[in-house]
């Protein structure tokens, strides 16, 4: 048996996110489905972490294990020419037996952008959220810099303490870029707690339309409850951009 | 009675090109629907030329005539909340009485956008054309350096002769540029032939795939006979780029 690893684009926006669901229509499943038509295998291909309905990934992470004989290329073009066109696997690799694609995660990196003119360009009508009017990204930046750090994030996540009990989390970038009309947030973390980086980017977005103070970030963040002055950003904006794991894990 | 030009950008994907049809699926039809919506008015929306089915407008130049007297900031926000997200108008002014958005349009710039490497990232699968084979971008800007210039473009049209009995044309531009993958063709003309622009990127790729050498170019422009040498390219890579008028045309 090995273990093999992907690297795996996908337009999120007509599936039920990563996680297998009983509807079926999740990328996990779907991906799952292409390896049994390939190998006939069954497997749990394990993702490194879930995305919502509607979140896109640039670069998800998974790893699986297969008694199947295909080299990596063979794996590669089998599973592209099965998977459907929103989701491509860019890369795929032996990885040491013990890799674990959520476990061994080092960092993640989520993007979440933001159209912020009059009108949304027809191309770019799945992938951005639109916002009108113009954000103060002076204000946002105020914030992201309260909310970098080691903190207790519960104010920031959809369900705290429910399956998570501690709610700490370091967030080693919170970034807000803004060219030609378009805004960026970049969250880098270790981990991220259940529609975290949503929240985070629905927090900036109050902040940054003058409906929050960037200063009452701090208030929130001591508050450790999720109430409605945090509101979680539409998932359509939302990429998972990269995953960082220890320099040569995955690989052999 | 005034005219208004509107700028206009559309994802042709899900349509039958610009141009009115019994099927009733063009944007030509969206677009007048949505105005008849607004002013009640049955208008007839000139663009400055048709786009093929699955063919993409950055920037579509269109006219049309109306008594409704909306500022055009109301026709703005009106068309836009009437369009579906796949035809979004970027700019709406009031135009000279004669301006006439075919007519009167100088040149055009069309680009055919090639994704030329393995695996076709999902987001930009309806927006690009997907040739896996790496193009030799050098004999592609050989054969487009033959065919820059005042020729006889009968044997890079769909349908020499049939309603254009003249099908002499000046291509002012024709480059080939490459960068990440990528492969743009950017054409520039007073005027294109139909399916003119498809037939051009066809034969550059089949010339960069060599199938075709770049020196066979000569002898196909001095055929003026379209033959199954020259291929018709898929319409998903097509935008047409942006259209020029006269200064201060389409403006008083």
């Amino acid at each position: 048996m090995k273990r093999l690893r992907l690297t795996l684009a996908y337009d999120g926006t007509t599936y039920a996110g990563w996680q297998a669901q009983p509807s079926g229509n999740t990328i996990q499943q779907t991906l799952q489905k292409a390896i049994a038509s390939m190998s006939g295998e069954t497997v749990v291909a394990h993702g490194s972490g879930r995305t919502d309905a509607g979140v896109h990934a640039r670069a998800q992470e998974v790893h699986f294990d297969t008694h199947a004989a295909f080299t990596t290329d063979v794996w590669h073009r089998g599973l592209n020419a099965l998977l459907p066109p929103d989701i491509r696997v860019h890369q795929i690799r032996n990885a040491a037996p013990d890799f674990h694609a959520r476990r061994d995660a080092l960092r993640k990196e989520y993007r979440y952008r933001i159209w912020n003119r009059d009108v949304m360009p027809p191309f770019l009508r799945f992938y951005r959220t639109h916002i009108v009017t113009p954000l103060d990204t002076e204000a946002m930046r105020a914030a992201a810099a309260i909310l970098v750090g080691r903190h207790d994030f519960a104010a920031f996540t959809a369900n705290p303490n429910r399956d998570v009990p501690d709610t700490t989390r370091t967030l080693s970038l919170l970034k807000v870029t803004h060219r030609n009309g378009e805004i960026t947030i970049r969250a880098i973390s270790e981990g991220f707690l259940y529609k975290m980086v949503r929240s985070l980017a629905g927090h900036l977005m109050r902040v940054g339309s003058g409906s929050v103070p960037a200063e009452e970030t701090s208030d929130l963040l001591a508050s450790r409850q999720r109430t409605a002055r945090v509101q979680t950003a539409p998932p359509q904006g939302l990429f998972l951009w990269q995953v960082g794991y220890r320099r040569n894990n995955g690989k052999r």
